[in-house]
């Protein structure tokens, strides 16, 4: 059965691999692919690039960053020795007449499936679950009636450190290839860090890159120049054209890698080939030995089912069946495999590079983990509070290889901590955390809990006299970054944010005996509560913002952006005004921001820019935060609107942003459906529904949470269970299954009288149960059915 | 006759054009072309880019920055409207089959005629003398025998700000085009620069960018990505499939600039177009005003001519005629195109994007002005003034545009505002620029004398016990960023440097009464005399550095790099050692550095990195300043040798370096014939020969500097020219003629009896004079003669 099927591919039954069907999709549908130490980009077309640790900063082979060309470069050329002729593994760069072409993205692997000429390839790359090692194994099936003589030839350009590397013409002369063995291994004699007494340029880089093969290599060459030939293509390469491959490994090129091999089919015969890439830590790890133990077709089978048990486990701790097939295939396998390998772990799209992690980014996509592994989130968010200076506020972002990043005058990025600790310790009861001393950026150490408190008191320090936050630099949306600068305006939304973070954080204070401090968090919330309500209160919905010069933002006064879907949003979730002002708030959302893809962040968008609002208005009108969904804050729209108990608009703000469901109109979505795109364009834009920049967008995390915690809506608190959900009414019910773990919960919600919300009755193993289930750990399994029905009042 | 003809072109018989015959020539040969204000660079393929000020900065167009597939674009296509086929004005990108292929290199544009299909093309890439515009006129000529419909199709893409735009998929998404008035206007809503508050990105691009055509526009588009085609390329884009281009012209694409215009030409008819790109700054110029005005056969017509005259007045003020074509070609045309075009006014090249001045860098340059425009050179020497510290140190390099740059603890950059200040003196007599109130970096202002004070008095606080300038980040070469960070390592080289400066500065010091600081000077020559000579000479030769732990640099203890030319030449250019040690490190440069392609600049070149002296040993062994010819310093042993009246090594260090002589060998070279390359690869490399960095050199003016002073002799001081000729003896004399403001100087050199030095008679208008002829202004043209001849005693 085929899930979602459009012209250019489908997802198999259970939804855990996208099929790829047709070459030509709209945008390059990529895969990322992470252990997260080492990462690798696999395109559709079969095009791709590698890195370590960061895609920024440690990139290991090029690629040229031109979208519509998707002209990156790590390619397989096969080749008919008799005849000449000659394609590739993947679709790029030769792009050659095929009788068949399907590509399979999957949960940390990419296969390639090609037929030319009477020659079935099929490519599979991955990354090996362990090492920092990247494998191509390739089989070649020989479907003819006549024996051939093959090869295939790889191809790529090094970096070796920072991309995009702008200055090549001086960069590459540093680089040090070598074959041996049976391979190319490369150095390079500039690194990208100051040496010990600070002097730039004085370093080596740290590691040993290689690429090897599993067969005899019958030629080689690490010179682009007579690999391509000047003025050639990689569609056309000039080596190609040749019975083999120069030879050339030397100091004085453009440093690449090829490498060839050879093999006789007889017909019906297959054969399989691996390509090895990796990178080796001089002094740390042993590039001879990462190329031995990989570069076999045996190991590579091995890898493969290694990586696979990897990510079962990762994924496999819950499962939902639902009446929707989108919702399941991205709760169950995409959101996860998205937030993990895509964000947390290689750090990077297709359309954006990262330079390290987001203090807030990654905080919240932690969150993920908290099914199948909390252990690393407890880890990401001690790594995150060590990032923190001992005022209070943190780095925005740091780089993730030798440290450092921008101090700014961001107002809500510190609060992310003690708010997704505190929501790490309500769902894992583990309260030792907050006793984990940990250090500040600039010296000194204290507790996590000090950590937390530190970022709140520091926030206290910016509040307006009329008891709002600052927004300084600017809150949550980076692109209004001129609202506040001279830290005179308001913002709106971080009053509603902290106060439900200080509700949050609250029980932690009082359990730790902070009693001063609780007080203070109640007091702060009131005044919150006062202000937001006394004077952001707008009519018929919460303005966004006020500027340094009183003006308001997100106001039926304003022209352009005159509501603003954060403010609204976050009215409900954080509860800081009364179900009057929630339900007419949220009504404007449905009416004004909600549309078929997902609520928009704002309305109308802005056509000029407004140099005292920021960058937000200098995009085009309908494009990213100006009047698009920004995929993130439409995701907590699905949050308030569940919140409300409105079934319809929730479902509807969740289907509009849920992938797969784009399949219907994929030439006008163009982004993959199996994973979130950051955006996509509004009503306003002429690609309204257009979906951009893909993979790397802290919605994936959202998205599977809101769907589990609220549409539904299983949540975990003190060691609690919840079943409150808030479906479409014609859903007859669905299942949840979840690890705690040893233990097992099997849950079933039963809807019998199209109810879209409140739970009647529950049981556990056949036994009566209050609306909260109590979680054990006995090993068991457990059979959990809720069913709703109407209030007996 | 073709002068310096290989198989790939050859100079015009004045030697003032290039002409290219085979578009596969070994590297992109390219024109950088610039009014000091807008400039472009122009492939031999046909490809290029453009940008406004500094290419790093603010590029306009974009390119790919990949050397050998030269995958620029800046292109234009032409095709048949009734086969469909197409081709492209310049070879790239369609690379069809031609019956001719020309391309004419000159001074400020380039021509390419191409013959396809019966069509003949001439395409003349030019930018306006004054105003901020290139012009591409294309003229189709029918040459077949039936009437053609044809059209021809611009393309390109903008950038519109900083190049590389590393993060393409944000910046294009401010990028705001527009079709108006048969031409295409385009913004962009995000700048580079802080806005008044020093918020980032939060301004407009300060310029509006046009793309306009002299015929009416048949269609055109803004959208790359209907114009390549998803997958597409430049080769075979998608547009020229179609009858018509899009005309999509919105803010939702990666855009791009592409009109089409439409010719109907019978046999034997031609017609001309010419498209204009330029830009506006917003608020000082205007765009349509100057696309109007450029935007036609006869405006190309006119400004070519004024862009013809405006060289010839840069060039026609010194001719030389000698029996040396490539010495002539050189000195009369490509040095000084060169040094003013690529170095002071584009400051980039196809290998460097420039950043902006390099302190000492354009310094240099600066006196390629002295001939024909002096007035320039101090205008430059005044700018470089206003980029020192109140401290006496300076900008190692600074941005052109919004200012700043890296303050360094580099040793020689500032010493060079004080030399090239005294030669300016000395050449022109302005002592008036000594008065010059200039402002510093960090506030206040004083004398361009006290500046230049200013930088020698800083350098008088960094000396060595044993009285040796100490080498501190770096001096000259910066890759020796190692040696003495810890400011305990010692420069030979700018002892030697110091010392000819002070030697220089020394009566300008004592002209204006400054006797104290001019004691101080001399008191530093003599201990800078006694400390290098007492411990720097290593025996054969001059040591050129010690480290901070004190082992010696360019010594025969050394493995690696036991003799450095700069040592050596500047001992002697310094005048700081006594006749015989000269000698003897001369004849070691001459045994061990001088080679065929000019003087090495340290032998044996590094193998491995040597951390504590710094990146110059990370280079491949023979390549740029490890152990290649580094053509700046290859410069100076010229100016050496003559110094020591060796002229047969004088000329053969010139000769090697002299770019038309290198087209015997052209495929070992591989750049360009007619400008300096930066570095060419030394004996070591398996490409010895190869030139590398061309262009974008400060070769250029020294290569001009020593022919004209060192070779001919001919030198201006005080208000005398000197005529000191260090010749072949097999040249039987030569010409050169000078202009001096309104008066013409003629001089002969005649060699009768076949020696190289030494003139014996000169006589001024047939009268005899003193070896030195004083300069007059009276307007007239005066007829020296100068004849070599044996000393009489």
């Amino acid at each position: 059965m085929r899930l979602f099927e459009s012209k250019y591919g489908y997802f198999t039954p259970d939804g855990r691999e996208y099929v790829i069907v047709d070459p030509r999709t709209p945008r390059p549908w990529v895969n990322v692919i992470s252990n997260g130490d080492y990462s690798m980009i696999a395109s559709h077309t079969g095009s791709g690039y590698s890195w370590r640790g960061n895609a920024g900063q440690n990139r290991i082979t090029r690629s040229y960053q031109d979208l519509i060309k998707d002209s990156w470069g790590k390619y397989y050329y096969i080749r008919d020795r008799e005849s000449g002729r000659f394609w590739s593994a993947g679709w790029k760069p030769v792009m050659a007449q095929y009788s068949l072409y399907e590509v399979v993205h999957g949960m940390g692997y990419t296969i390639y499936r090609h037929r030319v000429e009477d020659i079935y390839s099929e490519m599979k790359v991955f990354v090996s679950a362990k090492a920092p090692v990247e494998l191509a194994e390739i089989t070649l099936k020989n479907e003819g009636a006549t024996s051939r003589r093959l090869d295939i030839t790889s191809y790529f350009e090094w970096v070796l450190g920072n991309f995009p590397d702008e200055h090549r013409e001086f960069h590459k002369l540093f680089i040090v290839p070598a074959f041996r063995d049976n391979a190319i291994f490369v150095r390079k004699y500039l690194g990208q860090f100051p040496d010990g007494k600070g002097r730039w340029n004085n370093t080596d880089w740290n590691q040993i890159a290689f690429h090897g093969a599993s067969e005899p290599v019958k030629s080689y060459t690490c010179d682009k120049e007579s690999f391509i030939g000047m003025y050639g293509t990689q569609e056309r390469p000039a080596a190609l054209f040749e019975d083999e491959l120069t030879g050339k490994c030397d100091r004085f090129g453009d440093p690449c890698a090829a490498l060839q091999v050879e093999m006789v089919l007889v017909p019906g015969q297959s054969k399989s080939v691996v390509f090895t890439t990796g990178t080796a830590i001089i002094g740390e790890e042993d590039p001879e030995e990462l190329l031995k133990s990989h570069s076999s077709v045996g190991a590579s089978r091995r890898l493969f089912s290694e990586l696979k048990a990897m990510w079962d486990g990762l994924l496999e701790a819950e499962k939902v069946e639902t009446p929707d097939p989108g919702l399941n295939i991205m709760t169950n396998y995409w959101s996860k495999y998205q937030a993990i390998s895509g964000r947390l772990w290689g750090k990077s799209g297709y359309y954006q590079v990262s330079a390290g992690y987001g203090f807030r980014d990654q905080l919240q996509d932690s969150q993920i983990f908290l099914v199948a592994d909390p252990g690393l989130m407890r880890k990401q968010i001690l790594l995150h509070a060590q990032h923190q200076f001992r005022e209070g506020d943190v780095f925005h972002w740091w780089f993730t290889i030798g440290g450092g990043g921008p101090r700014t005058g961001c107002s809500d990025d510190l609060l992310w901590l003690p708010f997704i600790t505190s929501q790490y310790v309500r769902e894992t009861l583990d309260y030792g955390i907050l006793d984990e001393e940990l250090s500040f950026v600039d010296g000194g150490s204290a507790t996590l809990y000090e950590h937390c408190r530190l970022a709140i008191e520091k926030s206290f320090k910016r509040f307006s006299p009329r008891g709002l936050p600052l927004i300084g630099e600017h809150d949550w949306n980076d692109g209004m970054n001129a609202v506040g600068s001279d830290w005179k305006g308001e913002s709106v939304w971080l009053a509603q944010f902290m106060y439900l973070l200080l509700e949050r954080f609250l029980p932690l204070s009082t359990k730790r005996g902070d009693g001063v401090f609780a007080d203070r968090c109640r007091d702060v919330m009131q005044s919150l509560k006062d202000a937001v309500n006394e004077y952001a209160w707008d009519g018929e919905w919460f303005i966004r913002a006020t500027k340094d010069d009183g003006g308001k933002i997100g106001s039926k006064e304003n022209e352009e952006g005159k509501i603003f879907l954060n403010a609204q949003t976050w009215a409900v979730i954080s509860d800081i005004t009364d179900s009057e002002r929630k339900a007419i708030a949220m009504d404007s959302v449905g009416r004004i921001l909600l549309k078929d893809f997902g609520a928009l962040l704002l309305y109308p968008a802005f056509t000029k820019p407004a140099p005292d609002i920021g960058y937000i208005t200098r995009y085009a009108p309908g494009l990213r935060e100006n009047g698009g969904v920004y995929t993130h804050a439409a995701a907590w729209a699905v949050w308030a609107f569940a919140l409300m108990k409105d079934a319809a608009s929730a479902y509807k703000a969740y289907s509009g942003i849920c992938p797969p469901n784009r399949s219907v109109d994929i030439d006008r979505y163009m982004a993959e459906p199996y994973v979130t795109c950051g955006n996509s364009d509004g009503p306003v834009s002429p690609m309204y529904g257009r979906g951009g920049w893909s993979w790397y967008t802290g919605s994936a995390q959202w998205l599977h949470k809101v769907a589990v915690s609220w549409i539904l809506g299983i949540r975990v608190e003190d060691g609690f269970m919840e079943i409150d959900p808030v479906i479409p009414p014609h859903w007859k019910g669905f299942k949840y299954t979840r690890k705690f773990k040893e233990t097992v919960y099997e849950i079933e919600v039963r809807n019998p009288e199209n109810l879209s919300h409140s739970v009647a009755t529950v049981t556990v193993d056949g036994k009566g149960g209050g609306p909260k289930i109590s979680i054990v750990n006995d090993g068991k399994t457990h059979k959990v059915v809720a069913i709703l029905g109407r209030s007996k009042d």
